[in-house]
């Protein structure tokens, strides 16, 4: 079953094949098997099964959020209220989601996981990394991947978010049961491992042991680092080749050379950049062009979990980035299609080039720059993912 | 037709006769010949024709967005591209504006006002006021407020948005012909006449004719002011009872003690803030606490235009608020709803008591404080003008 989008005003394609020209002008784009097969000029469209009509719009690839924590019960509402409005909260931070996920059945975080994936589809996002992280037992982690599998493929082992409080007294016996049989049960559900490097969670030493104990058990790496300090993560990230070190909101300059350095040589380590964080956390915005002159790879993503950011909006992101983080339009566009997917080392998404998954967004915009020209709007008309129109998910309950 | 909402998780009503309350939970709304004759405990709803079920979810009055600028044709987004990234710039700002407009058909202005009147629906807003001011001649400004008053009982007449080109080099004859002809022209469209004081466009003594004459007509009276620096405005919307000073980001201490002291005597002056235009023209914020504090009314809006801020959002001013303000959210949402609606001096709107016209949004949340929580998602469900859901508008094109 082959499509034709056709009438696209802008078409952002950022085809690596053609890199001079990330945007064209009166074309086309055929979707067939779920594939790219054709993208040219809309007067040599080849003929397809059936149209969709972009009525002048911008056309651009489905956004790659390659940084999201969906797997939860309840919220934290109240905290966040205390944080903004600078009132004492004395509640439990990650831990309180931590015990009212564990308390749910799997059938309620299915349903809350599959309301969310579909709210985040409805903005755009085609593709979706999704970590575990609140459920720090074996069982539970196992499950909160066995769900997220369910949804995507890009599942992500989070044992190492936090130390759960029955073992607050023995941490290394908890970084034991993460590298261990937590990770035995774990891995045939996930794809990458990630460690949260922060003065609260785990220290390098402890992550460089779980990352490790995470690539031989065949996954991929990922770093949170920098959130609220130069932590040393980021050199530990490039040490280890991991996909993407996120956050990255406190960087030393030794750090931005070796993530530079890093790009050179490939795939490399992505710095992953969560602006929506700092918005809901009134901390202060890191300087994107400190790392866009220097040459490092740059992914922009929600960061969408209960605590630190509940927004799942990638085109907010986008216009943070503008507004925040000193990024152009098409840098901050760019961050969140195939620096999202350059993160998760895909070289099938986060393009329209021939060759890509048919992940396409028809804007309600001529121009893929009002997304930070119109913050806050819906600008997201139509999901095609695969080929197929999936804009009913807009509705989706 | 009578309706009733049930299942609401949480109600807010900014209930005027229940002023102690503006939260309810267990209750029920009902909404009867488009006006809301109960609200009460759930247990104790009357009967119906229909019936709305919030399945958990917030109910909150629909948003009043007293200051839109909606009638034009173009866009700005080179202009802005250039200005959020530190580029030259040397367009015309308003005048390009005012150069589409006036070379648009009636049939392109209405739709393209259609659109992005359905937008602001999306968005939860259900009472929006619209200026003219993008046409700048007699036969131009009485087109956009005839066009506007199509969609809207709130039109403001601003031929006193900037000074033409063609007058350029004689102001005071533009004063003449605002006072005189075209105000003669356009207050049969409108309710309202605004002028927008700043160094760029008008005065405060051609503010004070401007106005003097628009009351003389029987308009009401609203301002622009301090958007850039203090600028005396706001002294003079206090002087002649104006409904709203608008901007407010710059003001002096004397000018807080004028509105604090004019919200005192009753309907007064709000300060209508717009943190939008701050978002897209990277202008510090200001402090609302110190209006709030100073028992200033205040009110928050869109300002949505195509030059100093597209974003017809209510939901992300709302977010902005609190994250930039220093507002909680429920003094955000009172800002957004019964703020604006004494910002366009009406009781019937901005909140759901009996009485209220029966204008609601389902959230698609449990509470409304996720609108600050989750900033840029579109939490908008379901709105319901008049007891009718007009859901369906989501998908507007």
């Amino acid at each position: 079953m082959s499509c034709v989008i056709t009438n696209i005003g802008q078409l952002v394609t950022f085809d690596p094949a053609d890199p001079d020209r990330p945007i064209r002008t009166d074309a086309a784009l055929v979707i067939d098997e779920g594939l790219v097969p054709w993208v040219g000029d809309a007067a040599n469209a080849p003929a397809a099964d059936t149209r969709i009509d972009a009525d002048g719009a911008a056309v651009i690839p489905g956004f790659v959020d390659s940084h999201s924590h969906l797997v939860f019960a309840g919220d934290r509402v109240a905290e966040f209220e205390a944080r903004m409005t600078g009132r004492p909260y004395t509640a439990g931070g990650i831990r309180t989601t931590v015990a009212a996920t564990r308390a749910a059945s799997d059938d309620d975080l299915r349903a809350r996981l599959a309301h969310l994936v579909a709210q985040s589809r409805a903005q755009g996002t085609t593709t979706l990394e999704i970590k575990s992280g609140y459920g720090l037992s074996l069982a539970d982690e196992e499950r909160a991947l066995r769900l997220a599998r369910e949804v995507t493929d890009e599942t992500t082992f989070l044992g190492a978010h936090v130390v759960p409080a029955e073992f607050a007294h023995d941490r290394g016996a908890y970084v034991d049961l993460v590298c261990g049989d937590m990770l035995a049960a774990c891995a045939p559900h996930a794809r990458w491992v990630d460690v949260f490097i922060d003065s609260g969670a785990f220290t390098v030493d402890e992550a460089r042991r779980i990352l490790t104990a995470g690539r031989d058990a065949g996954l991929g790496l990922r770093v949170h680092a920098g959130q609220l300090e130069a932590d040393g993560g980021v050199a530990l990230a490039v040490e280890l080749d991991a996909a993407s070190v996120d956050h990255c909101t406190h960087l030393t300059d030794a750090d931005i050379a070796a993530l530079a350095e890093s790009a050179r040589g490939g795939a490399g380590t992505v710095a992953t950049l969560l602006p929506l964080v700092e918005f809901s956390t009134k901390q202060p915005y890191l300087d994107a062009r400190r790392l866009l002159d220097a040459g490092v790879a740059i992914a922009i993503a929600s960061d969408c979990n209960p605590g630190s950011n509940y927004s799942s909006s990638v085109p907010l992101a986008v216009a943070l980035a503008v507004r925040e983080l000193g990024m152009t339009p098409l840098e901050a566009l760019a961050a969140a299609t195939r620096g999202g997917a350059r993160a998760l080392r895909r070289t099938d998404v986060g393009h329209l080039g021939v060759g890509a998954r048919g992940d396409a967004v028809i804007l309600d915009a001529p121009d893929y720059r009002y997304l930070a020209y119109r913050p806050g709007v819906p600008l997201v008309r139509t999901v095609v993912v695969g080929g197929v129109d999936i804009a009913h998910l807009r509705q989706a309950r």
